[in-house]
């Protein structure tokens, strides 16, 4: 039985490797497509945009995107187009994150900043930019034929993006440094910066399917709770990783004196909380057969990806 | 035959005069009831976005979709969302321009810009905020009930608003500030910075009556034409104006070094070209008869708007 776990959890680790590699190096071929570089005084704002775009990151949602549109067997142009669109408004949202007047971050996936490399101007333009195509190319006739589709597509991204979901949680984690944020409140703030965005590289692979909003429910379940554990992973990790490792400054929130799931909880408690969250993500895939064995894997995935 | 002309300017003096106040207390409406105080730690966010979007500015976008959508007895509850839509992205722009790393601007509208007031982080999400909620208000049914229309405006917004059109505008006037530009890439520059948004302000109210695109070339002309004599009012204004009446900071760009329509081509020649662009916008309009009426009136103001 140990044994047979065993293998199930190697192929597991092994389709998400493949899946992950894949995803990877679409999402880097369609940015090189999706910016090319103008021959006029706009060409340093493209290459900012490159620059933090192509070539780095998990990309989580992409393969969130993927996976979920699998279980309806969606066109993975499709859904890799539409894990591009997220990943660009992903990729803004660290662009102006990392600004000295916000965090103030000097390394990002093992290299300088945008506004270190660039400069801050270039940087929040870069940001802007990316935050603009990310609408452009979802509303493009490549992204799915049926304008429905389209326009549920952009409703989701504009609504997670903004100030009711990931601009939003930013703000709130603004009033963290300055605040004493209870669990509760710590909670809505992560639904709100990262969750927003999981949650709907998630349940776009359902919208490109044509499922209904009460048919994604289980999605919807899916990704709440892996959001939270990948965000209490990365408290843990801000407080036991290695920086190199991460590619980015780890200690912060201690520093800050922010409330974090670990502050709050101990790492004893927020490791048992965020494997519990995994079973819970997992249970609600039950529905699901073999389709949804990605999406299981990245379940465990986004608590021990910087182990 | 003068008295006439004086007739007809007053005529349009009091339509434009009219229809701007209309226009201007509509949209403090919308954005009043879009943009209600969440009571949760958000709430400055929402200040701050309120704060730069309700109560000023000439709302010239906005009465250019009113005005263009006219030409079709387009709903003016619709022209007047979508005029809500393209004047949140216009302040958006206007909060990021005037950072420190940008512009560096103290005042706007005749009050502190919003990092002055709420902060810099803030004002970077405020901008951000707002980028994305105009997509989220023109994709919602309640903008347009077919779906292809809400589709072509989001596509045409997002291109306006990204690096092909005010993001990439912007970015040519921060390389503007150390290379040597001429007239034509002046141009280029304006006609991306601010031409693509008002360009999207005229040709929004075609779009909401269906004009399918080769029927919009006359707008799209007028539009062009009106954008760059806005542009060059603003150099001419630059050298000339007075502070308090414009509400902001002038005589900016000598100081910055910056070739302008001014520098570039005196004052005397900026003023004749702005005149001429003016005569060229309304002969656009000519197969429009008294339903154009504001659109031309509109383009009269443009160049005199500050005086």
């Amino acid at each position: 039985m140990a044994e047979l776990v065993g293998d199930d959890s190697a192929k597991a680790a092994l389709l998400l490797r493949a899946a992950q590699a894949d995803v990877a190096s679409g999402i880097d071929a369609l940015f090189d497509q999706l910016l090319p570089i103008p021959a006029d005084p706009r060409s340093t704002l493209y290459e900012a945009m490159r620059y933090a775009a192509i070539g780095g990151g998990k990309r989580l949602r992409p393969l969130l995107a993927r996976a979920a549109g699998d279980l309806y067997h969606v066109d993975r142009a499709l859904s890799l187009r539409v894990g591009a669109a997220v990943e660009a408004m992903h990729v803004y949202s660290l662009i102006h994150d990392d600004l000295p007047c916000m965090d103030d971050d000097d390394l990002r996936r093992g290299k300088p900043t945008v506004h270190k490399a660039f400069g801050e101007a270039t940087a929040v333009l870069a940001g802007d930019s990316l935050h603009a195509l990310a609408f452009e190319w979802l509303v493009d006739p490549a992204t799915h034929s049926d304008p429905f589709v389209r326009a549920e597509l952009i409703r989701e991204l504009a609504h997670a993006a903004g100030p009711a979901g990931m601009a939003g949680g930013q703000m709130m984690d603004l009033a963290a440094e300055t605040a004493e944020f209870d669990l509760r409140t710590v909670t809505r703030l992560q639904q709100l910066k990262t969750g927003a965005l999981i949650g709907f590289s998630v349940e776009a692979g359902a919208i490109l399917a044509r499922i209904p909003e009460e048919g994604r429910r289980p999605l919807r379940g899916y990704a709440r709770d892996i959001g939270l554990a990948f965000q209490i992973a990365d408290d843990i990790m801000d407080v036991e990783g290695d920086e190199a490792l991460a590619g980015k400054a780890l200690h912060k929130d201690d520093a800050a004196g922010k409330a974090t799931f670990v502050t709050l909880m101990g790492l004893g408690r927020a490791r048992e909380q965020a494997r519990l969250l995994v079973e819970q993500a997992v249970d609600h895939l039950a529905n699901f057969g073999e389709e949804a064995a990605l999406l299981r894997a990245i379940a465990r995935y986004v608590v021990e990806r910087d182990r």
